[in-house]
């Protein structure tokens, strides 16, 4: 029994130490490992395949909004950076730079892409004429790199991987309908697949994308009450358009700018998962994303018929994603193991379970157990499986809404943000200078001018001046 | 009418010039399109759906065969690089060179992926310790960078996107094995899916891969007689995992040296359905890959009742991938466009087919028109689209096998490769020297020493030594 525990011991306690408890989970549940360059990831194959659900699960929804999917050059020639003032201040300090091709020097620099912006209105500008051209709705999944100086596996590392959408618009109103469109998707997603609860809203002038003229997010609350942008969406208007030329004939013939937006969802979210869901046991996914939802442990495998009826249960659970562990180990290790990487619910069956024609399940996230007929196990596995996935939203909304809190003065708000952790709600002049000081007093910034407005006093928590918005702020990832 | 014709008429024929040909067919069915960045590819929609099937289908076997998904970085260090002499030697002269991250140089140099081997072996070094780690079956689907010199759409660019399959054995017996297998699914997935027919055969020592003590290859021939390299699969024996010290403890405790394999398949693929089955018309594409195998074009589409009917078909045929042309363009120009693009059937639906209730197929590969019931619709297309993809393969074979020559003496041999674009299959003493001087004589190269020899004759081709093997020789992309 003490040796079926050593997995569970190796991880630290996240109330000991939550970012060594994190990194702990992260090696432990086998997700990724650190790479040979500084600050780039290997992701593992359990990493991966839940990287590889999230993709299937939003490029489904991509494509029912009518998302197109193309491939995008990896290179970004220097001027072609330069060509947007806004975007190129915000980027240019934190890409890497490409100088030699093969054995020659390249006659012009080339960074590796931050993010697609210009490489899309590059192609916009020579692809669209006219209006029948429009909308261009499109989408690439890719790794991107920005050279960050202190990094986290998932949460921050100098290359990730993103899916960037990139649309064009006739109209103004079009490209705002679409930016709301995909922030709405991103909230769905993360509340019905991940069950993490967000907070929309747009983010300040401060806050928001190098280019932008808007910004909005979601924004969700890691167990240790840090904030996490969970997913943006950006309408640009026409600004990039008209610094690189991107015109279209209307119906009338005349020439008009189109107005363009977009929207991101990285493997952060991969983070977000295990800081919202995890326990000290491991990691607790949710079973809409989990590689795995049914881990099956045989109990005295050696015995006839156990390995057997193991794998006779794995068929009649082929509607879900199941596995039998068949390894030499023990059953508690077994239990251990598939706890800390998180698989929703265990099925274990033993010699008396089979003469009982019962089978015990386990759910992850509560470690509740239960004992079910046999005839009854798809069932009871497929309720359990949905159960699970609505708890794990409301345990979560309600770790979220219990570490919410509302400031209507700055010692309020100042020791709020130092004692207690989480989202502090608080009225904003809409000035940058009160942001700036918030952050330098506090470490707190804006995470978003929810949609949902709440009147909390009619005073900047800062200043004192007149509030024009009620903010969302907290230390963030 | 002579509108209508005006898509067709813009590309080249391919008896006139073939290179025009293709290029035309890339562009004008929107395919890809070219970069701010030499030699870099813009994947337009319709490209990037051929690849997105091409993925889907090649992943599913890959994951049948026990295939886990990982990813490695981007950037290899340079003295990361340098480990295996062999390799390091294939890749430096055409990788591109990272020196600066943000505003810093960095201290070493890192090269942006060429293939990955050695981040694999890197990775692998750290992971792998006991026989219980083994075997190792990663893949990853990612874009990587060689600095071409010369370089066309889809058959040869500087970044270009792939999968590549590296794995970790015990023995030399069970590497061989998975070398052969994924050679095997490649042939299965070209065939099956593509219907593009391949000889399977290894790749002569100077052909072989950068490192490989064996590498094992599928060639296929494309319409204008050339080869094309389709996919590869090497055999590394344990030479990188002596390089990179890759070692397991065996179960008698012995520490041993894995036994290591890589293989892959790339966006070239899309470059070879182009060439392998287009026309003057435009794309065709086999229908187990094409995006849209169905295109339903209503004839007189402002007359009552008729885009009804055209999106009523459009339910009958939802076990498809199908679409409507609704678009307000001339019936003959949507013919022509579900051309271009290769779309596999098209169902022509007007006033009159609805008052007979009959609807009018029409083949792309053959151009053939059937008129059908509309009460069997369903069941003819998916026939239809069967016999296809069936018939593809066929001609294509045909083709293949019409242009496959022998020869017993170098005047038939050089007269062939010079006069009768095709494979030439020749024997071959196992000398380097001969294989050099064929490639000076005549541009071919030797494509694989195939699986199923033949003897032609007792003596090599070249030099009149006894020969050793039959080779498969041939001008190649």
């Amino acid at each position: 029994m003490a040796k079926d525990k050593k997995l569970v011991e190796s991880i630290t306690s996240m109330d000991v130490d939550f970012a060594q408890w994190y990194t702990d989970v992260v090696k432990k549940a086998e997700l990724c490992d650190y790479a040979s360059v500084k600050g780039c990831m290997v992701i593992k194959p359990a990493g991966y395949a839940i990287w590889e659900n999230i993709q299937h699960e939003l490029d489904r929804r991509f494509k029912e909004t009518g998302v197109e999917n193309v491939y995008m050059p990896l290179f970004i020639p220097e001027s072609l950076l330069e060509k947007e003032k806004d975007h190129v201040e915000g980027f240019a300090p934190e890409v890497a730079w490409v100088t030699h091709g093969g054995l020659e020097p390249l006659q012009e620099r080339l960074c590796v892409r931050p993010t697609s912006e210009t490489l899309f209105c590059d192609f916009y500008a020579k692809d669209i004429h006219s209006y029948r051209d429009l909308p261009k709705v499109y989408n690439q999944w890719c790794s991107v790199v920005r050279w960050e100086k202190t990094t986290r596996p998932f949460l921050r590392s100098r290359e990730f991987l993103w899916q960037e959408g990139h649309t064009a618009h006739a109209t103004a109103e079009e490209a705002e309908e679409r930016t709301i469109q995909m922030l709405n998707l991103y909230t769905d997603f993360c509340e019905e697949v991940l069950a993490i609860p967000v907070i929309r809203g747009q983010k300040t002038d401060k806050e928001k994308f190098a280019g932008a003229e808007a910004t909005y997010t979601i924004e969700s609350l890691m167990h240790d009450g840090k904030a996490l942008q969970s997913g943006t969406s950006h309408n640009f208007g026409d600004g990039f358009a008209k610094a690189f030329g991107i015109q279209y004939a209307a119906k009338d013939n005349s020439l008009q700018y189109v107005h363009q937006t977009s929207w991101g969802m990285t493997t952060r979210m991969i983070g977000a998962i295990i800081m919202v869901h995890g326990d000290d046991n491991g990691l607790v996914l949710p079973p809409r994303i989990a590689p795995t939802q049914v881990m099956i442990v045989p109990i005295q495998q050696q015995k006839e018929g156990v390995l057997d009826k193991a794998f006779a249960l794995r068929e009649v659970l082929s509607g879900f994603r199941v596995k039998v562990d068949d390894s030499d180990k023990s059953p508690g290790w077994k239990f251990s193991e598939s706890e800390m990487r998180g698989i929703p619910v265990r099925v274990e069956i033993g010699p008396r379970d089979i003469e009982n024609n019962e089978a015990v399940l386990v759910r992850r996230d509560t470690h509740e157990k239960l004992t079910v007929s046999m005839d009854e196990l798809a069932a009871k596995v497929g309720e359990l499986l949905d159960t699970i996935q609505q708890d794990m939203l409301e345990k979560a909304r309600k770790h979220r809404d219990a570490h919410t809190y509302q400031a209507a003065d700055y010692d309020t708000f100042v020791k709020i943000i130092n004692e207690k952790p989480g989202f502090v709600k608080a009225m904003w002049c809409g000035d940058q200078a009160c942001e700036d000081k918030i952050k330098e007093d506090t470490a707190a910034t804006s995470r978003c001018m929810p949609f949902a407005q709440e009147q909390i006093s009619d005073k900047c928590i800062c200043c004192g001046k007149p509030a024009k918005k009620m903010v969302y702020w907290g230390r963030a990832y």
